[in-house]
């Protein structure tokens, strides 16, 4: 296929009703006007469709120049054609999938310059490009996705319809669930970070211990999850880990959890179901975050904390504490006023205390 | 060439009055005084030349064993003959590049162990190293580099003159500029960090737009820019970013821009012209900086300022207030001491009014 | 060997007396009951051994259904078979070496898939995998493990008994001593940071120095060494860097020295011996440690501090210094309160004081 033709393809364009039907909605307006593509309600040309919710993006809307928009059917009158959905953002997010474009993968089947031992396990419609490395005795799940130069090592797992990208590495004896995506150049199962210090040089304790990454986890670009010392680290079903994450040796985390940008958490941290943490936070060693905990962009997290709080700060703290002692700083200036204001009246009442006395 | 003519070359000699040509400047001393290459003032041996600016170094400079040194004209006497610059940086810098030794770079042409689709545009004296893979339709621009195990994705375009070093993965579909430098294992065009909460779960939300990067950018090592969700994530032109650095979907940076190593800028954020962010400084999302902000290192921004602000802090505010508040933290005991100060003499007071109104 | 060999060579069992040999320990309980493998005081099962030290796990240990401790003498009775050791922590390490699972190694001898300039200089018993490169007049020393995909440029040398992980970049003229262990994908020489801001643009500043990393380092995934403007970047012996660090050019770090995952060094800074760097903490360009200073983690370190010091913050201060001002500021409620009260008082005396001289 040309360049042209594929984003002919990328291009096809569909009438919005047949995009009410993607999205689950309604149509108000012209059943057959046609839409090529999605964008942002700045953004969108006449031949997109965009969508808004609650009031935030109604004045743009007016000025936006988008073919169509998906709103709920509450939002009221829109300047363009609509369709209406119970979840707006669902709905369009349905739209963007039918207009995603491909995803370009090997071909199924082992490219030639991948090399795969002879003693690999190989599911049905798998694809491994060039360049990949397999170790003994490895699994590969049916209809997974090995990109460019991946190296998965011997006795590792890995399960159906995941998708590796150009240069991961799952080093030995790790397995991997169904629909684990990794993105590209992160690293699953080095060493963690073990010595014990003795005659005056840090001697490495061996980390004989492996990764567990549970299904549908999806882990960043440049990633880092160690290996244990001994037993498993864990991620949880669901977990989505971003970019430059590290997660130290025998960390478990919980289902359902979302760590962005740049995230650390030290060795042995528990996180329960549903935590997240937001970007370049850290979480110190053996600390446990009980299901739900949310933690604020770069907390510095020191001590344990119950399902269901929401903390912030260095070190971290409930997140009402945070903000009141965040208010008292802003009004320190104010209370150093009052305390110079104090000082000057009690010099005048000492002084006419003196007065009296010698008066 | 040998090991020994490699280094033999990279010590041929210059006279100082080659190097004051190179540096665009004169020549105070022996015009024929030969001089092997450049060093700190600390370091410099007799045959290297090394450089100082302002007062700083002066007295280093007294005991330096360097056999030239390139300084200002105002700078006055030296131990040691002299290249004299109006901007001595500038002029070291000239030197530097001539004895710089030659980048190591895989020969022009196609490694046979390269795996470049049929239909790929390659431009004139390009360089492609062993283990490189390049996609459908991709476009790589006259006298660009790739070394040994680059991605390039099908559609992705690179202009010319640019060097991807080992390891670099480039999805599909993104468009980098002319004179693009990007270090090892960086990552460009990975999916944006969405996901839609319903039912329990995180549902992925495809991220099918791409990434630009513009002419004359720098990204460094292990550094990650994502693709937008939709649209494309941008990176101005003259822009330097440092190592491990996170650019999340969406973002907009501007022209000539400065990130330092570890950055990270949440979905969605937008830098003007010569916006300058210190080392592991983080922006919350759909934050907006103007031209020429300045950012101290560490810092979190969660609101937008205004072209020109020089902020720091957890959260971000102007330079000014932020060093108020740090000083009012540092004197916090002595206002702690005051107030107890303050309550002793209340307590006197209260006690000589109830003496008097008693007596 | 199959899957099930090895597990079954994994879990082949020694006695406690073989054990207790192994751990330089004596026994206590059945001299010959068989142990499989180790693990925590919680997970361990009965074939398993685990150790405890001081009272800490005491309570667990009554629970637990290990089937033997390490403890040290001084303990006190166990409810289970135990080795007694004086340093139980490092009697257990020796025992997890002995059960640790051989480590997966391309075998000795150039793979076919590699491409190896060919006036490389290998030492003996060298084992480098497949999609290796290694440049021109580079040196590889005894017993060295390169994994595949490794990049090693020219001119570099790598010394004996080194083993780099997958993916792993070390650029050109770098100097690698012996046992250097480096984790997947990290960067060693990529480019310092460094541009001359003139004519609006930044200009790049050639980084011609190199990296010099000496025997017994360990450096984790996806780290980043920086080669020096001019001269060597320095890593010490037996200095320990855990994943996604930053270390930037012409940095000196001195021997034996931690530095946790997501430290990040600016330029040109110097650490003595035995300086340890927690989690994410940072230090600004040209700051000196002395020996032995300890660093808190998500710390910024904003000026230079002599040996010995224990310090914390953003900007870091001295330990005792930082915990004041973090207790100060949870009394601030207090204080302010205090303040109010105090203003109250002094309004009564005011108005007595009023009465008094109207009366």
């Amino acid at each position: 296929m040309s360049r042209f033709e594929v984003i002919a393809e990328m291009r096809k364009k569909l009438t919005l009703a047949e995009l009410a039907k993607v999205a689950g909605g309604t149509v108000r307006g012209p059943a057959t006007l046609p839409i090529g593509g999605v964008n942002t309600v700045i953004d969108a040309r006449e031949d997109e469709i965009t969508w808004v919710r609650g009031d935030e993006f109604r004045k743009k809307l007016e000025t936006s120049r988008a073919g169509a928009v998906v709103v709920s059917p509450s939002f009221g009158a829109t300047p363009m054609p609509a369709v209406l959905c119970e979840d707006p953002e669902l709905g369009f997010l349905r739209i963007l999938e039918r207009f995603a474009p491909p995803i370009p993968r090997p071909p199924v089947g082992i490219d030639p310059a991948a090399r795969v031992a002879e003693n690999v396990t190989l599911g049905g419609a798998v694809a491994i490009g060039p360049h990949v490395v397999i170790g003994e005795r490895a699994e590969i799940g049916d209809r997974t996705v090995l990109h460019a130069g991946v190296f998965v090592g011997p006795d590792t797992t890995v399960g159906a319809d995941c998708e590796l990208w150009a240069g991961v590495v799952v080093r030995e004896r790790c397995r991997l669930g169904n629909r684990v995506i990794i993105h590209p150049n992160a690293v699953i199962g080095a060493d963690g970070f073990g010595y014990h210090f003795t005659e005056g040089r840090h001697q490495k304790i061996p980390q004989i211990g492996s990764v567990r990454i549970e299904d549908d986890v999806e882990i960043g670009a440049n990633s880092c999850i160690d290996r244990a010392k001994f037993g498993v680290t864990v991620i949880g079903q669901g977990t989505k880990i971003d970019n430059l994450v590290q997660v130290a040796h025998n960390v478990q985390i919980g289902t359902h959890c979302v760590l962005a940008g740049q995230v650390g958490l030290s060795g042995s941290v528990r996180l329960g179901r549903y935590v997240v943490l937001g970007g370049q936070a850290g979480v110190a060693d053996h600390i446990g975050l009980g299901d739900g905990v949310r933690v604020a962009a770069t907390s510095l997290v020191m001590r344990s904390f119950p399902a269901g709080k929401t903390i912030g700060g260095s070190p971290a703290k409930e997140h009402r504490d945070w903000l009141r002692e965040e208010v008292q700083l802003r009004r320190l200036p104010e209370w150093v006023a009052a305390l110079k204001d104090l000082t000057r009246r009690i010099e005048r009442l000492e002084r006419a205390a003196d007065n009296q006395q010698t008066s």
